[in-house]
């Protein structure tokens, strides 16, 4: 009997904790304590199960990719304890940040570090063509600082156009999820259409994936979604709705204050409305449908299995969590 | 006519601040005000400077080179970037840190950046052995990260050793020197035996060099030094004079103080005139002097060339700067 979704997935996770915590013991770090605490504290570890997957959708057996997996998690890490910092977070994932449990010191110099075990996991990948993996991987790295830049420098900018938002989070969101793509699929030997199939794949699932983010914030389940309902508008944060609703209506009294951070509790609801009325919901659930199919459409050029069958429900449930 | 060793390392740090000008052209980055501020302000370029020499006297161009020192310094830059925010640091350079022009979260990820451009400035160089080079690049980042958490670590504690301080060095220090030696050698297709020599030259050089550092911050000249004497004794800084002076006595009311950084101003003439007491200015000086013979002598593995005298004269001058 074939494994359920569930059970693959679950199975891919585990291969993750199981990799990162063997890294962990096998390299010795003076900050073990803090590289636990970031790295083995929950996480949907998403990035390295697309990893896996897209190695087993081309062909090769995903226990091969599961060092580019780890790294790719990894990475992904590094910019959340460092954003952290950026943002003067306090809480992730339940617990407090690193920086908020240790000092900004510890946690500028653990997330750096993360990020050299990163490369060295990586490296530990049986492949001739290991240049390539670091090239993308690199390019993923560079892409999520520079998108990162972007965000910052959104908070203090009066107009943010959607395209520029756009922009923004193929750079800051999609950037890992394609190259966590093609890691996969480079350590299956595939041929270069196919890495390109698995690089849109993975840049169209990240912007699918980021918008559904920012729909779940305004119109999501506090208890399925596990964060407040509202702190993006609660913070100004420049996201899919802010954008475009500023877009349609930059006279707005009410979408000013939220993008100068001058609101009090009572305009989170009027905000969330005032997007619906403006047919957001609605423009984001057919954008996160749109960017979603052209993702699978993508996946074409691979023949069917089960494990794209595994991707697929995967990706869909990923984006499909409205509750 | 031979050029002198000026007009040669001239020449070398004038193919540096030329190719990361060149990267930061090709390059678009949101951050390129930053990234010319922390990597086009001086700087002696000391990294890349024997990478290039240490291609040359493996019989290599030091121009193929070219990426791979600039990388090597942009890595340098990086961790000075980082470690100026954890060192609550005003100045680098006589300039006003990155963090104090900007702020925090634009120097936490400038840092990151320009990491990412030092990689893809790595990825550059026409080599065969691109892996081992990227290998090389990480282990000197994930040590020089290491070494950055023991000197963190050490300012909290009652005791080092000097054992602890000098393995604390080799990573700080000696990681970035290593690898720029070895990086160059790779580039000019070296043997492993020559390869090792080069690791040894750049670990040994690089222990004289943070010594004497060290040195200059107590015996050394304001004018030629660029820094205000006594600096790292103001901070209670684990220095090898107040690590070593501890080992020695380590109930002296004075250094206690010193460690404790509960220090008046008067204390700093005195404390550098107990360490010239206790024999630790000679100590220092014998010290750098064998580790400089020690890196020298690796170089026998190398013929005589003019690039092999430019090297030995170089590093010669680095760590005889006493003024």
């Amino acid at each position: 009997m074939p494994m359920s979704i569930e059970q693959n997935t679950s199975r891919l996770r585990d291969v993750t904790e199981k990799t990162i915590a063997e890294i962990l013991k096998t390299e010795k770090v003076l900050f073990d304590e803090q590289f636990r605490y970031a790295l083995l504290n929950g996480g949907k570890r998403l990035r390295p199960i697309v990893t896996m997957l897209c190695c087993e959708i081309a062909g090769g057996k995903s226990s091969d990719a599961r060092y580019a997996a780890a790294a790719m998690e990894m990475l992904h890490t590094f910019t959340l304890v460092h954003d952290d910092i950026m943002d003067n977070a306090n809480t992730r994932r339940g617990l407090a940040t690193l920086h908020k449990k240790w000092d900004v010191g510890t946690a500028i110099l653990s997330g750096d570090e993360i990020l050299a075990l990163a490369y060295r996991a990586l490296l530990k990948t049986k492949s001739k063509k290991n240049v390539r993996l670091v090239e993308i991987f690199t390019k993923a790295f560079f892409d999520v600082c520079e998108g990162q830049a972007y965000d910052k420098d959104f908070e203090t900018r009066t107009t943010v156009t959607s395209k520029e938002y756009l922009k923004m989070i193929e750079l800051k969101t999609s950037a890992l999820f394609s190259s966590s793509a093609q890691l996969g699929g480079l350590i299956a030997n595939v041929s270069e259409k196919k890495l390109n199939a698995l690089a849109a794949f993975g840049k169209n699932i990240g912007i699918a994936f980021q918008i559904q983010d920012d729909y779940l914030d305004c119109f999501g389940d506090e208890k399925t979604f596990g964060k407040k309902i509202g702190g993006d508008i609660a913070e100004g944060k420049r996201t899919f709705f802010l954008v475009r609703a500023l877009e349609k209506s930059p006279r707005s009294v009410l979408l000013k204050k939220v993008a100068q951070r001058k609101i009090s509790a009572s305009m989170i609801p009027e905000g969330i409305k005032l997007f619906e009325e403006m047919g957001l919901k609605k423009e984001a659930e057919h954008l996160v449908e749109k960017y979603t199919q052209t993702a699978i459409t993508a996946l074409n050029v691979f023949p069917q299995s089960s494990s794209k069958e595994t991707l697929i429900r995967f990706i869909l449930q990923l984006v499909g969590r409205k509750s």
